[in-house]
């Protein structure tokens, strides 16, 4: 690890644009959409060889950038015998994201910039009425901001969406291994929702993960109201 | 096309009801709104001889002045053989927002001076419970702030608001010919909903434009709210 | 009228409570919370013979001190013999909200010190599915701050809230007469709910005004809920 | 009670975590979730042997660091015979808050830091279409966030969570030993639910008791979402 004072100027910017002034600031978007309340949820970049992630069981709306941890990439998951590597840890009685090994998913697995996590409640209702292993739906402007597999070219109006739902697990990091089997099953998704408790989603980049993230909002959300008013959510009517 | 300098000192300016600055502003209202999320929707403004639009497929509450595109008003629909004309590109890597001819329809056929277009819920979900051609409803008090083809007379109380619904088209642009249609047979229409996408809204000016794209979306919600209670929309009861 | 310096005087003034001052602050307030979109509702002060009031159609959230009207108080109704008074007209193309009978009706009738008039959907649904010439509650914790006519005493967690509702008209000025009404035949009432329109609430001043608006309005909200899910809105269950 | 200056130096403060400084800021954020609307909820910090209190009846979104109350704790309660003992009282015309006997249970019954209480309508309405002594849901991500009484370990996702509802009383004070009851009876509850009222949640800092009150208020929304929807809110379907 570098010392102190070199790993702190990893987090210390005056470029708004810097991820340790991006994901605080994002942050706080996402608290004002009902995404991250009670600490949950958040979202991490990944610039080259750096990953920049929140730290765990922190309000996600008042974080700060003296808050990030940075880590190298690649790196492999911890084990008995080897700790997770990093390039820098705040100076406080902090522990990095519970999300990690999933964020590490996209970023490993389909070379993601950014991964982000809601809590938010159209996911959570969408993974409620679609009790089987995917949420689809069709026919929706929205669905052309999503991404194949989160990172290709976008899907057309003429598409169907179909995004897996994996089963929640009592500890977020036991998630790791349904979440890579659920991308490798459905390589095409841009993220994946885990019932009960809300989506990963992904993009080459922070700006396209965001747009992807609050396209998917939408499209649970309006896929939520249909269901509820009876509507068929694949398919013209 | 001007200089480079020139064309910037048209959205440089320290009036903050000049358009390049009234965009950016307004968009970031229509995010709160949950307008524009997903880098979605948008609003146009004509002033005289001078088209601003802002690009496709960025954030729209995070848009600058520097983002804006400023076009020549009239000009012909660019065609296999002229491309669409410009006063101003931003130095980005940035393409103009792809409701541009859409926007032009309600310049052209209206005489706007700007035009809105949300990907609004509450249209969508109108449009679904609408299934037929034309969405209405009456005896509401939001009406009286809809004008008569969206740039007459207020619309009274005693009038029955009609919208007219058309089909999605998988490319944005190739909605432009239907738009323009469905203006033509609806005159009194202050606006036009696209199944499965959203609404375009305009008026004389971006004040009388955004009052009536918010009158409208209220329309657009309690209607909605009316007819999953069970209640008609169109008359007394 | 006083000279236009002087004019200016009655609102210009760095007293952040001062009524010019607060009725753009409260009407950015009732923007976010969807009270006063399409430049429909708003909020005037009267403070001792003065009388503060928002013009009518422009944007609530974006309204400014300079854009107030000041009227003197007390003062007979308009006639077709004799025009309404002010102390101050904005040295803009504005008029007084058309708002102002009925805010008239609150100071004349009730001695109040402001009165609110919100297009909330709330209050509109509340209208729609109570079709009789009442809205009636019971039995939550929000009826204790509403008081007797508005003025007076709060409601005790044991009485039953009862408010209401006039049929709407095409001109509101029209509305002041069944208001008026209601007022007399209900002189229990904080406010006086106008159908597929919305509502009037009043208060000895704007902070106890304000307080009622919202206490309304949350059990509007809640009495809509407790009807579309089918439970009764008073009496215990 | 102290000297007038003494007592003002309890309350001002540049450090922005300083109780009298966050009490204002985190009813502001409070009122944007409409928490605390109409005047009604509220937070409460006690830091060692001082605890800050807003007063009753102010604009929870409008308060200032002066207005805050602080007193010795612990003390006991106030009789015919002895009054409520204060380290400060707001040079106003002000009351303590109503809460305060409840605020005081989660001092005294669980040593916590913080008690906040809200008139969310999500907790509301748990309390109406539950109507048994309990709310009840289980299998749900953000359980994970509440603690065992609010003050031990955090519950397993694989915890149902168990709050109880007391019922509603004319005078706040008067909730004062139904609240102590129900601690008592389930001492595992990490706040109370009042019915057609509101909630009290506490923490053993001002931190956790805001992580508790947003989870525990998404659980009562998405229970609520769910009993609509038909779903059942424990065990999996």
């Amino acid at each position: 690890m570098a010392t102190e004072a070199n790993a702190d100027a990893l987090v210390l910017s005056d470029d708004p644009r810097h991820p340790a002034n991006l994901i605080p600031e994002l942050c706080r978007n996402f608290y004002q959409l009902g995404w991250v309340t009670g600490t949950g949820g958040g979202i991490s970049i990944r610039v080259g060889d750096k990953v920049f992630i929140a730290p765990s069981g922190v309000q996600k709306e008042r974080m700060l950038p003296i808050h990030i941890f940075v880590l190298p990439f690649p790196q492999a998951a911890p084990s008995p015998h080897t700790d997770r590597v990093f390039l820098r840890r705040p100076a406080l009685n902090l522990k990095e994201s519970a999300c990690t090994p999933l964020f590490w998913n996209a970023f490993d697995l389909r070379d993601a910039g950014s991964c982000i996590h809601t809590h938010s409640q159209n996911a959570v209702m969408a993974t409620l009425l679609w009790p089987g292993p995917t949420f689809t739906i069709s026919h929706q402007e929205m669905i052309k901001g999503v991404r194949i597999g989160g990172i290709g070219r976008t899907l057309s109006y003429l598409d169907t969406l179909e995004m897996p739902i994996i089963e929640n697990t009592p500890n977020e990091e036991d998630l790791k291994d349904s979440m890579a089997e659920a991308m490798k099953r459905y390589p095409d998704a841009a993220g994946v929702l885990v019932r009960r408790h809300g989506v990963y989603v992904w993009g080459p980049d922070w700006e396209k993960a965001k747009t992807q993230a609050e396209c998917l909002d939408y499209l649970f959300e309006i896929g939520v109201k249909m269901k509820l008013a009876g509507l068929p959510t694949v398919g013209l009517f």
